[in-house]
């Protein structure tokens, strides 16, 4: 049970910090639907101030920012006072959801198996979901509560995501915008020569097999 | 069904490229098990490459790589030859599952419900789950076809995962190895006083409370 990639975001009404939301009327685009372990804990205050110094970035490639831990709205609203303290400048203008009878967690396969809050109850993973507009789930982060996330990531591969959906490419292994993309091996390459004018590199392999082939959407 | 973070990975006997292999004997240190779509396809070919490529940065780690895909071993044995090829002075040195069943994907949760082969059956998504030598997944990267994995955030998760393994700190948001960590909430700051004869610093907050605390444990 739980969510993972491929998997639609069920059509919950949660409570949030920005009053009731219905996740299938929030998630009108891509949207990133993020966790943490607790209010007032150390990596999670640094992690919500980067995704709020981060949201020109977020905005500018139209997506959501959707979070959750399970502390009640009341405490996420105080616990926000010290994350933009911590993040001078930034202000958290997404929506944090309260989980307070750690409901939705479950639902949501956030639960961490490891962790425990000081009441013994379960508390959320660090598992961030980047969900499409279809609500379906696109590509998942699972870390534990020791390890921050990387925002630089998150927004490559994006990108990546972004550049795949309009065209039919693939991102390598490390890529950033602006590199080269492999062309999908459904296309053939008589089509491939029709979609990608600006030209495309086959590389010589030992297989003798087409499949690697480079191109640039970019320019 | 299917793994995800905190569970144990089973206990599996899998044909490999280095012959059969007992998963739990295999996984006696940090482990790095990752799933791909297919052989002879390109965004894999540059991710295996890679990996490859980065085996000097796991080996100094201890850690372990093993890959997955559906294909027979025979496949694997020819598609190296095309990865090598494609990064020059690599050897592809770790073993590879094969999985011409579609039995341990399913098992490991590792099946792209988005994607299927040229004969309609399933294959692997992209994912890469990072293995403690208890067998429990400690982190996971759960990406799509579409995108390739970034080799540095799989280093500087398994920093993070070592250092907080040694102390009792995690690591903020961005971090990277060198800079200061967080201690946890679970440490009272009598007890810092003594694990961290380094000092630390309180950052002060809104709310007053003394959470968040850094030092350094790399000095």
């Amino acid at each position: 049970p739980g969510l993972t990639i491929g998997d639609t975001v069920p059509n919950l009404e949660v409570e949030t910090t920005h009053g009731a939301i219905k996740l299938h009327d929030f998630i009108d685009t891509w949207t990133i639907l993020f966790s943490h372990p607790g209010d007032f804990t150390p990596v999670c205050t640094t992690e919500l101030g980067q995704m709020a110094a981060y949201a020109p970035e977020f905005a500018k490639r139209g997506v959501k920012l959707l979070g959750l831990s399970c502390d009640d709205v009341l405490s996420h609203v105080e616990w926000v006072k010290d994350i933009e303290a911590y993040t001078p400048g930034c202000k958290v203008s997404y929506p944090i959801i309260a989980d307070p009878n750690r409901e939705l967690i479950k639902q949501l396969n956030m639960v961490d198996p490891d962790e425990k809050d000081s009441s013994g109850h379960n508390v959320p993973s660090r598992a961030l979901h980047i969900v499409g507009a279809d609500k379906r789930i696109k590509l998942s982060f699972l870390y534990p509560a020791s390890t921050g996330r990387n925002m630089d990531e998150v927004v490559r591969v994006l990108d990546s995501l972004e550049t795949a959906s309009k065209n039919k490419i693939a991102t390598p292994a490390n890529w950033k915008p602006g590199q080269d993309v492999v062309i999908s091996p459904s296309v053939s390459d008589e089509e491939a020569k029709k979609m990608f004018p600006q030209g495309f590199k086959t590389v010589e392999l030992p297989s003798n097999k087409g499949y690697l082939r480079f191109t640039n959407v970019d320019h």
